[in-house]
């Protein structure tokens, strides 16, 4: 449904991961977007690394009689092991960041909300393959504050997502530590940080396109097109 | 709280996962003591990578707060890429298994049913560190039919676990074609088949010991004890 019409990268930090950990409602504006109730600690699940749409690889994939949503996110890639984080340490969070990416955690909604009704796992909802797909690596020094980046993503030009990352409800050194008490992070394990508001379905014929803005300038490797 | 006492096995095959898979509710009893509701088909989460704990690896960790649950379940090491697979086909799904090991799927009972309730995924209260024990690797051979074997658990030598996987709601042709049309198995994946009946809590000082019969014969590489 949709392609990458971007140059392949070589994604070695991408496909290095053991897991994939994502925040869920980490944006004010989007948890009343889906009429979904505030969280009091972040939570997170897992997207399989068999998701992973890299640059180049081709279309997302939508399976039939699934409400497929985009939900474009800051993707952290770590550098280290990261265990019981103490998350007063903002400094020793950063240095545990390796690299960044730009991710689309593309989301079956009918099955979430089928699967939120009836107290299930979200994993076939946020799992297909193709479902994750996935900017070049972002060097680390492009972006010097990652709670100050804008994030957006338009379908066939029309913006629908574009807000700063200032706006998330549980930082960074936050989520690394919440996680980490529950799971050991590994190097090369990849965070997604929640979605801004604006979610919303795409249908086959639709192009997706994402990327960073980093004090108004367009990050150029964030740049991610999906057909 | 808990040690495995039996030798470290190489576990390179274990340790090669790229996902772990997990089946729900695939025994009929099971889903009784639970109250939970039977399925249509098969559904499944994931445990991360990271939650592994090898023989001789030491204890399960008890978060604090925590109704830890034990689940004995047989797991399936598969030795090929396995995508869009056909249930009918039960001799390819035995093709597509290369080895065996017991495991015990460990669940933070009280966090789970607080997700259920609040329709949140399972993540956390299946993903800690060290709740997934395991056996040695289970050579094939010893299995010459996974829908026949006995599965047993006990705590403090008081069984409480100790079934047939002849019980299975959906065998595994079925639970790897269900899996794979969503995710794309890779070689060296693991995939869990379920727990029959008798799961319950264990405090710090319980050991458990589960095992695999086959023709009432006991399989060697499948006892784990876990202090
Ligand atoms: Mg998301
Ligand atoms: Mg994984
Ligand atoms: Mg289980």
């Amino acid at each position: 449904m949709m392609l990458f019409r971007r140059g392949i990268a070589t994604m070695a930090s991408v496909k290095r991961a053991s897991k994939i950990v994502c925040i869920g409602r980490n944006y004010a504006d989007h948890i009343t977007e889906l009429n979904s109730a505030r969280p009091k600690q972040p939570f997170f699940f897992q997207k399989p690394t068999s998701s992973i749409l890299l640059p180049g690889e081709g279309p997302v994939i939508r399976p039939k009689g699934v409400s497929l949503h985009y939900e474009v996110e800051l993707a952290l890639i770590l550098g280290k092991r990261v265990r019981d984080f103490n998350a007063q340490d903002e400094q020793a969070a950063l240095d545990a960041i390796e690299s960044y990416a730009l991710s689309i955690d593309m989301t079956a909604r009918n099955v979430q909300n089928e699967a939120k009704k009836k107290g299930l796992p979200w994993d076939i909802s946020k799992g297909f393959d193709t479902f994750l797909p996935v900017s070049k690596v972002i060097s680390k020094s492009a972006i010097p504050d990652p709670h100050k980046i804008e994030l957006y993503l338009s379908v066939n030009d029309k913006v629908q997502q574009n807000d700063s990352t200032e706006l998330m409800l549980f930082r960074i050194p936050r989520i690394l530590s919440d996680i980490s008490k529950v799971m050991t992070l590994e190097a090369g394990d990849i965070v997604l940080t929640g979605t801004p508001k604006g979610v919303g379905p795409v249908v086959p014929g639709d192009v997706m396109r994402a990327g960073i803005r980093v004090d108004g300038k367009e990050l150029e490797d964030a740049k991610l097109e999906v057909a």
